[in-house]
């Protein structure tokens, strides 16, 4: 006597189901059972995207799906964790084609594959405004082994992964507002690389992920570990595309936001063994600065030919 | 040199950080850390809620705030997990006030203290469409004890938690489609009561949580456990209220959704032991039929006056 099984049950069942891994019954129970593993903690981190907002309308699905995915899991490998599983909701206007869908779990799983999780659970609903889309991403650290953004200390170096600034001049080449002849740019934004396997609480002491700036999130690691920190400008790591941009975006890159590289104080004696984790796991690794005692100045200086640089709306100047 | 904090890491600061626990680290870090409780299995669900949609827009912010909580919370009761945190994830118009703020973390102060658990992460952005919320909850069971759908054996007893049918009638009541003088069903539809304590495996063969109404989600756990439901409709608990309106609603009840008890699958030899449960739980567990063999009929049969009832889009009828 139960009635038709509604559309949402249909989606689940065809396109959110072939994603499900162990623990997660197919998507068909309540509620997923992880089994974490002994003696590991739980890294966990969940992020929110919407249409119009944190991408554009016609973005393609599997891009979306994978940047969704991956914004969290640069999260988690800030922290020195490996990622587990992660829950979905999505909300969809009522006229969303099938082929949004398909698109949307093609992405998903590829990349799910690619970073070696699965689907716990989710839930999928209509709405009235844009696609609005959530996840949670599960991964798990050794026991006390969570890199966190707190533990920096004078002297420690100042590293990146990676490239800074590639993600802000791709929103701005998506936009059609700068010229990305070979498409690397908006290619960077549109699909983070999580440095998955970067940090390890062995010997980095502290980390976070670069999303809203270089400036402002160092900023942030200043200020939970107590420590000022010197950038030299020239250090900051740029692709060949941002080169070749010239030297006015050096503002934009240095503050623009979705790098979602990692950003690490690593102390003078650990900086061989870090150097060594990064070239296996095929990760630029590279040294901008240093971090120094808290003062009475701002907490993050920037210097360009050595001379310290303040950042404005109009770009930058010297102080 | 950072940059003034946006006003997200504003809103999080005021509202938000006070709710956080024990490995959220006051929401300043990347991720949380959930230290799983030793040899225990982890419970999870997600769901997300669209203003318009899932709640009406004149909600007061705290109880959507509660219910956004309490549908997860459901799940978790119906799996014999017991809560352990949660991750948020609220996207709202750019005009939406302060006071919106204040009353909904109000909401998930008020029943995570009363629940037992604390916010773990979750991210703010802003939406140009309605508000739009996720939560996914965390709770924990001992290993091996979480309770499946799947489970239900010929001869168990069809076990119902509180009343069925409150929920569906408070929406109308709430959209000033019938009576509710005395408020009763509008708070049942606006504040489920998760039934944590209820269920354990030790003694529940099979359970799921009552959201999509009591014979379709009946189905759910017969055609898990490959089982047939036989239901006599007089036995289906009534609250007062529901009572009151007359037998004209029988339909409604035992199909309309938003119910948030707990159905269960009890053998005839735990059924005294779980009712000792239930009693100390304070939860109100009524036997309304009992599981059969899976045959060639209807996986769910409803019987009124011992005639099988017929459900329909004008109500039902007898066969």
């Amino acid at each position: 006597l139960a009635g038709a099984l509604p559309i949402e049950f249909d989606r689940i069942a065809r396109h959110f189901a072939p994603l499900a891994g162990t623990g997660a019954f197919g998507l068909t129970d309540d509620a997923a059972c992880l089994i974490p593993p002994p003696g590991e903690d739980l890294v966990i981190t969940a992020d929110a995207v919407v249409a119009g907002v944190h991408f554009l309308v016609d973005d393609p699905p599997e891009m979306v799906a994978r940047k969704l995915l991956r914004v969290n899991l640069s999260d988690l490998a800030a922290k020195g964790a490996r990622p587990l599983g992660y829950l979905l909701t999505v909300s969809v206007p009522a006229n969303t084609p099938e082929a949004w869908f398909v698109a949307f779990a093609q992405g998903l799983a590829q990349d799910q594959s690619l970073f070696g999780m699965s689907l716990l659970g989710g839930d999928t609903t209509s709405t009235p405004g844009p696609v609005s889309l959530s996840a949670t991403v599960i991964g798990c650290v050794r026991h006390g082994g969570m890199v966190r953004r707190a533990g920096a200390r004078p002297g420690d170096g100042i590293f990146v992964s990676g490239s800074i600034g590639d993600g802000a001049l791709g929103l701005l080449a998506a936009q059609g507002r700068l010229a990305d002849p070979t498409g690397f740019l908006t290619g960077r934004y549109r699909l983070p690389q999580p440095r998955i396997g970067l940090v390890d609480a062995d010997d980095v002491r502290a980390a976070m992920d670069v999303s809203d700036g270089l400036v402002q999130d160092l900023g942030h690691l200043c200020r939970a570990g107590a420590v000022s920190a010197a950038v030299e400008a020239e250090l900051v790591p740029c692709s060949e595309a941002a080169r070749a941009l010239g030297a006015d975006w050096l503002a934009t890159r240095l503050t623009g936001g979705d790098d979602y590289e990692v950003l690490l104080a690593v102390a003078p004696e650990a900086e061989a063994t870090v150097r060594q984790r990064a070239d296996l796991a095929g990760v630029a690794l590279t040294r901008i600065g240093s971090f120094g005692s808290a003062g009475p100045g701002p907490a993050v200086v920037v210097r360009h030919s050595g001379v310290p640089m303040a950042f404005g709306a109009g770009g930058w100047s010297h102080f």
